[in-house]
């Protein structure tokens, strides 16, 4: 079985949201039992990260990471037609990701009670977000 | 078809154990011929990767790699509950990536000969990981 | 169902080239309508990433975010028995990652405008690269 799903997430900027819930419901309309659950955001600078979900400083935290690996308006980069968080944005998604995949099992996300799974926004002004979410198995 | 297994991971602190064989083993008895296995670690501080097997100083070098771009005790780090590599290991955590996904053909995982599947532990204490393998396909 | 096909590509030395024309036919030679399409290089020294296809100098000014990162011939290195790109690039794979998953809708890969599929060669001298192709679903 192959169901597939889209999701509109509107972000205001810079920043983590949490989009557990979404996909949590995407697999139980899907009625697979055990299997795959693939979730991909269809762009180039923002991401999909697991993450620790109860404190928000270590999301904030992971802000100061890639502030420091990959920081807005460095002299070093050449594309900055968009603006100096045009090219830090590519950077960023590189390094975190533009999809995940968890494992299904009891018709359920399979997750630890940590993690969460966010939508990154590595752009520092609103966007608008598409996600693809498919469930593969039995 | 979809089969999925657990497995238990004692981990001694900070390091990287490879876990090809154990993961090679739930591939054999799944019955899959061809597809893919999906292997994921239920937590937000350690990771799973895919690296060279032959010789332990690469993996003494990724350590030096992250212990510079996320390093324990960093006074930037708001999240410390746990101690000073609290949230350095939540940081490489997600530098590193929570599951792999591995092509199955003929029955068997699909890595090339330097290729070895690492549970990489990024706490420096003794921890206990839980890990979901799943594996789909014909 | 469950297709898989296997891809070598010539890399001349470091730097990305643009997989998305031959991971599309692959899909289409699938007849998968809804489900999934997985990348995977069997090899520790390079890497497969999404980023924007348009800007060439995006890609430039990722090397410029690695070569920060992972140096070569950087003197913490152990690994060095192939030259002083060896562990660089061994490092760099683990940041950037060697396989991709993504979503297959009405027979085709669901990419973003700007989405483009890159091998990213981690090594400076020439390499040949196997990838292998494997799309499952409906």
């Amino acid at each position: 079985m192959a169901h597939q799903t889209q999701l509109v997430v509107d972000m205001p900027g810079r920043g983590t949201r949490d989009i557990t819930a979404e996909v949590a419901q995407a697999v139980a309309r899907a009625g697979v039992r055990t299997g795959l659950a693939h979730v991909f955001v269809q762009h180039t600078s923002c991401a999909l990260v697991v993450t620790e979900n109860a404190d928000p400083d270590v999301r904030r935290d992971l802000e100061t990471l890639l502030a420091r690996a990959a920081p807005d308006g460095d002299p070093a980069w050449r594309h900055d037609t968009e603006g100096p968080d045009d090219m830090a944005a590519h950077a960023r998604s590189v390094l975190t990701g533009c999809f995940l995949t968890l494992p299904v099992g009891g018709g359920r996300l399979q997750l630890g009670t940590w993690q969460g799974l966010f939508l990154w926004e590595h752009r520092t002004g609103p966007q608008r977000r598409h996600v693809v979410v498919t469930v593969l198995g039995d």
